[in-house]
């Protein structure tokens, strides 16, 4: 009945900017799907399971916003997703300024193989301005410190993955 | 009762991307708010009058999504008239890659003026990417066709004050 | 005897926006020879023929142009290919931001190793500003439409190699 | 009968970097006119008879070339100026990467009010990648030398009119 | 006998993220002159002398660098300020990414105007990525609070300075 | 006893883009240590060895300079290596506008790491603005010139490489 957004990414793994993202969207809708979209090509560090696993464990933290907050995968055209799930927005979270062509590529896109679809961008909480997937993983793998850049179930996972356990 | 937000700008004039903006926006809000947002500094073409005159005639013609639009203007500090009007959202279009600083930083401000402000961003219609209403004065100023760009009660605005008036 | 163009790239497969950019050369040069650079280390979805092929196919449609257009290829330097070619004008399409440092990189040393090289920038007509061969690769290997941004008989190839054949 | 391109800008004054582009474009085409576009709202450090003076004592250097260069202002629309001339190549020297907006946007104006249009973009020599008439000015105005960075005439020109004359 | 740089600037006013690029200057170098460099173009909310008193106030609280850094003026060339000075690097603060043209043009000329300067940059800490002083006084010129952003001892001046004195 | 810098880089190979940023910086630093930074996932063109000879080959020729450069590598954080090293100040070559982001990124993770470490930008001289070692074995492997743009050294182990030695 309320309006919904679908997050997409590949959150490999969930860092803290894309919680920030989905709370600040949860101000502005009434659900938010987080939705892994699988490409074929790409290579990912965590199984789809295991990412989804770590977004439902993060979200769980969330006492009161979790009710409003889904969890899902895909493989394939969004604007599928969407037809099926009956949503027409797509929400997506502003860092930096690289990348833009590429979203606006993709919005253009999708607008173009459905009208109805909007997407809305939500501006980073500032913390988490220069956070990605990738540098954190980057750090990681060196054993470097990722404190305070993912919740703390990602960041055990990730040292669990490159040997840098911690007791 | 349903979600309300705030679009403001110097509207002078209202182009057909800030429209295209509004009618993006209604499919996520249940109001929007038009604000224009006067500075004491900056010289406008247009008096304010003249532009919330420009807007209201340009609004009229969208029957329907008409009663879900206001005009306001305010000098002074938006998050101020975001209290007083107990509203926490601002919409702002994105066009092309400029002025993503400034955007930036205003939003980072307002954030710290008032935590539960949210600024939301939408893609402006491809066709007016490249609009903005400093070019489509410059054109008009020198005489050139701004068909398309604005409404047309605004082109006919616009040829009056440049003396290019059309019988 | 009049002014010939070498229009370079990967054309893998050629866009409408490649299209839009060897017709608007034509206004300016009195030949522009299409040229499929390969590069050994990349790797491309259509084998040079298949390229060369397509490039042929649209280029038929063009009934008053064709005579004027020419299709090569080379691997190797540019530079070289336009030795032996006798030509000394490179054309390249400017659609958004990115890529220039790449650009300018690469028509830098093109002058270093040639003086009397000129590249020619033209702007991509608009509807294809944000079309690239990647983007429509992206979007036909999920079935989605990628109608407008590609000649029909593009459209049909890549429907074919991604298994989205239609009757 | 041959083509010909007009070359607009404030030349106020002509830099190295405008040179460089007249010299350029020659290859591609066979007459130039370098064309002062007057904005009445703007202001300029030299009159339009200053600047055309120094365009043409510039242009006098180049023996063979000048015969193909012509000089021209005007006021108001420049697709105006180019029917009037009947011509509908723009030259534009590309820089560094700002102010492709602007340059976008009007390349896009143009095309508008006029499809025969054409823009052709060419690379300023490496030299002149940074040199712009308003930091010449700026360097000028403060005893800066600005030796290499334009023609000796408008250096001579500057520097008197910044009360920096060498005897 | 220690490594002296000079960090030029408007400084109207100083705001945290100069005095972070102080502070972070002190661990490369023995000595930093902070050089307010006035344009007789450019109009400043401060006074020279208001502006070279507000940044005396705020380095006093720094008890243990003050020593090392000086406070001074100039009108005119940077590169003359440095020889008379006898030093020969300028410090610059990296914010976010524009106008990087400018001082790419700048740290060229300034190059070409003597070999031997060297400018060096170093990050604004990421506080102050976004903080400016025009942005600064925008917010306080509307009444906005602008607390983290600027010393006390500028905020309060700022205050005065638009009628919005707290008692 | 003096200040020293580490500069970090893969170095693959050199170009003299690298020998000219720490020329630069042994103005700044009184001693410099040129670190590769090994990095698991990326692969290179010259082996760690290769990469260091070259090096050393090319500071031999700075007679006076290379008694202040060190060549190290190190595989893992840099900010351990630093630790180890007793060393506080990374230095980089600023070249044009692109990998800023992750510049950033880098720096920020860094101070993250150890609040000590400061990040110094120089800019490149203009020669090698557009100089990388990647644009230089593109060029490089396809038989392209590349005088100039690295030292000979360099220049004849990557022509080696590539099968297009001469005697």
């Amino acid at each position: 009945m309320g309006k919904t957004a679908v997050y997409p990414g590949s959150f490999d793994p969930i860092t803290n900017g894309h919680v920030d993202i989905i709370m600040r969207g949860l101000k502005i809708f009434d659900e938010i799907i987080v939705l892994i979209a699988r490409h074929p090509d790409k290579k990912y560090l965590f199984s789809v399971e295991e990412r989804m696993d770590m977004i439902r464990e993060v979200i769980m933290e969330y006492k009161e916003e979790q009710k409003r907050i889904k969890i899902d995968q895909t493989e394939g055209l969004l604007v599928n997703y969407l037809k099926n799930s009956d949503v027409n927005v797509i929400l997506k979270g502003l860092r930096a300024v690289s990348d833009f062509e590429y979203e606006f590529q993709m919005t253009l896109i999708n607008r173009r193989l459905n009208r109805n679809i909007e997407t809305v961008f939500l501006m980073t909480g500032f913390s988490w301005f220069f956070t990605s997937s990738s540098i954190v993983k980057e750090a990681a793998s060196m054993g470097g410190s990722i404190e305070g850049m993912v919740p703390d179930v990602v960041q055990k996972k990730l040292q669990k993955k490159y040997g840098f356990e911690t007791s």
